[in-house]
């Protein structure tokens, strides 16, 4: 082991002290990588100083992407989307899909429910109807030792929905879980919820202390621990687009409405009955959803385990968009869980999540979950559409030879070369930049 | 509808231009946003270009916390682990983590496959024994007319491993696939596999255009799609850890090395058995793989999606993870299909990711496989940590506490004064918003 690469009291040293530790053990141009790192560091000290508290060791920003899909019609309000994603071609998906459906009456969302759950993990070895015949009282002490916590949410109309007693699993002896669900109105709750979830642990081991009935042998409860599920089926909206598929229009190769709505539908069933198929499918849809979720400040990975576990609910992985032909109708839908905010978090500490939340225009979390569900619904209608009628690789390929050309600074003439070059070649950096060394009279160690 | 917010051509203003749009259709204060997203541009114009041609429609820079995860020991060798995450605690976790394995034989991993897979999707109402039959021609023309494409690929060891005729789904009539394997060597290979499955569909449709097996009435085959699988359950990888319970250490509250390690394995195995506790769990297991997966210019949507299809694979949604405690010895491993890459995509073309690769030295795509499972791994270690000993509460309140000092520019004795404040309450932006205001002697809207 090299012990200059190990370090203790990193977390200790100064920024500056950071850096220089990292980039003179583990770069060779410890000077210009400094500088490059401080490149990306905001102009104004106090700004910079708020992005690095919301992580920790951080040393610099890393850049994503900030685009936007306009013409977002939802429920005939229309939304300018904003989009942080490193991918392209999403940006540009979402904005084509949004602007077909725009002249086709947009798209329709709606609320299936806002609720949302935490559990009290706890291994008890006594009798369990005694604890079930206790727990109107349990559950009593639980809402007022929490009072102080939810008095500020209730006033916002939110709050403790209910607590009840679950077995977790028979696999695991003495298993049982306090099954709590909340209303947390504008914010995601991840703070309320495991702040109740924490304190119903206390008072709930506090209660089997000193209840008369609980046998003495059984006092003690083993907590093993309190927090909210990010698996919340029944913080659930809804999104569809829909219109006569001979409003569909034309497409690509001369395929008709009716054609391009037959392979559509397939294109879908495809997706709900292959997992193979389906991990895709969904992976689009998320380019979609995350892009709108970081944009917001919101927390993707708790949108993606609940959205995939969700879309595995039936016993086996499935599509979580649904297509149906019916009377010439054309009806394209997408029901998934989100649960999102728009208060907490990090959705006004970010400033550019605020610019996002204002861009638009200040939505509840409610209305932010239909926005985002449009948005994931749009990406899988333009993914679907590209690979179902020209196939995705001619518009991939086109960006990322552009994208290379840029890096490489190519001259326009050296570009219009190499594109042609490249008409019938798979694009890879090296290969760019070996062809472009060609042109150049140059060789390279590639 | 508004028609000031929908807008034809977009996508061709300039970046100005479309800035301008922006802010004066969606922004009460167009001057100060356009001038708060230009303060998030790169002062390199050159650079800045690079960055807006990853996406479209790009108007600023969304700034990541770029930070490092010191002391991992993978396999012996000691990394310092680039992570890009927005959420508090990660960071801290996952070093945390890092260190206290280092001092207990560090990390171990293992690469179970390197696998990617591929379809096209086809509709075809022939008899499916004669296509059976013809299959080894029609393989071997599909290799033979995509060796332009695999040349490169092959010669970095890698290209098409194997293509099987599949039929989809008993549930579509008529539904098969071209089921391909690749090996794509340090690429991800979205691009590659695309392009191969490309071109498959084009010389299937001919060869079942010309073929003399094929009869007349079967020689059109609806091509559906032709697209990678996200889903590699064959791209795997594990990473485990492992000591003897009695050089756990000790924990908080007395918790002694063997109580420690007794709850530590009831936590993984309600995560295993209840699908609520494993959307959580794994979620917590993504907050280190994203993190890493983002700060080196892969795709987290693909790795998400592939791993929680696999996390369900067995018809119910399950923990990544797993531990046992056998002998006095604990044990504790994630396995998870990871498909990175370290060349192609954004890996080299996006600066702040070239340098992550740099800090890694440049690792394979195998060694990145095993430091992102490796970090996983930590991450859901330190998460199960907390929770079974202090809850994560504590030190969440704190940090989110910090952030919202920092961003109301809160002074050290007025910092003090509302952490004591706050003690015991639920902290919002809003609360301490409000308290600081008082403190202050303000009253504010809020």
């Amino acid at each position: 082991m090299n012990n200059k690469k190990t370090i203790s009291g990193f977390s200790k040293l100064s920024k500056r002290g950071k850096i220089k530790w990292i980039v003179e053990n583990f770069f060779k141009n410890p000077e210009s990588v400094m500088r490059e790192l401080a490149s990306y560091w905001h102009s104004n000290e106090d700004q910079q100083k708020i992005l690095d508290g919301f992580s920790e060791n951080t040393i610099s920003n890393f850049p994503m992407p900030y685009g936007v899909a306009p013409n977002f019609v939802i429920n005939e309000k229309t939304y300018c989307v904003p989009m942080v994603i490193e991918e392209s071609s999403v940006v540009a998906a979402a904005s084509a899909a949004a602007k077909f459906w725009m002249s086709r009456g947009g798209f329709t969302t709606e609320i299936l429910g806002m609720t949302k759950l935490g559990h009290v993990h706890f291994v008890w070895q006594g009798d369990i109807e005694i604890l079930q015949s206790r727990f109107d009282d349990i559950k009593k002490k639980l809402l007022a030792d929490t009072e102080d916590i939810t008095k500020n949410m209730q006033a916002r109309g939110g709050g403790i929905q209910d607590i009840i007693l679950k077995k977790t699993s028979d696999e695991i002896p003495g298993s049982y879980q306090l099954l709590a669900s909340f209303e947390t109105c504008d914010s995601m709750g991840a703070n309320f919820i495991n702040s109740c979830l924490e304190q119903f642990a206390k008072s709930f081991k506090q209660f089997m202390l000193t209840d008369s009935a609980i046998p003495d042998k059984d006092r003690d409860v083993e907590i093993i621990m309190s927090i909210l599920s990010n698996y919340t089926p029944e913080c659930l909206v809804k999104a569809f687009v829909s219109c006569p598929v001979d409003e569909l229009g034309n497409f690509p190769n001369g395929m008709s409405a009716q054609g391009f709505a037959k392979r559509f539908k397939d294109a879908i069933d495809i997706a709900i009955h292959d997992p193979y198929r389906a991990v895709t499918h969904n992976k689009g849809i998320f380019n979609g959803i995350d892009a709108v979720v970081l944009a917001t400040g919101n927390d993707f990975r708790a949108i993606e385990s609940c959205g995939h576990a969700y879309a595995s609910r039936s016993g086996s992985y499935s599509s979580l968009s649904a297509c149906s032909i019916k009377d010439g109708q054309f009806y394209f839908e997408l029901i998934i869980p989100l649960s999102v905010g728009t208060v907490g978090g990090l959705t006004r500490l970010h400033p550019m999540a605020k610019r996002s939340l204002e861009l638009l225009e200040n939505p509840s979390a409610e209305e932010l979950m239909q926005i985002i569900a449009a948005t994931g619904l749009a990406q899988n209608f333009a993914a679907v559409r590209s690979l179902i009628t020209t196939g995705i690789q001619q518009g991939h390929m086109k960006m990322h030879l552009q994208n290379i050309l840029i890096q490489l600074k190519a001259t326009e003439e050296e570009s219009k070369r190499v594109i042609s070059h490249f008409d019938d070649k798979v694009v890879s950096y090296s290969g760019v930049n070996q062809y472009l060394a060609e042109i150049r009279g140059l060789t390279v160690n590639s």
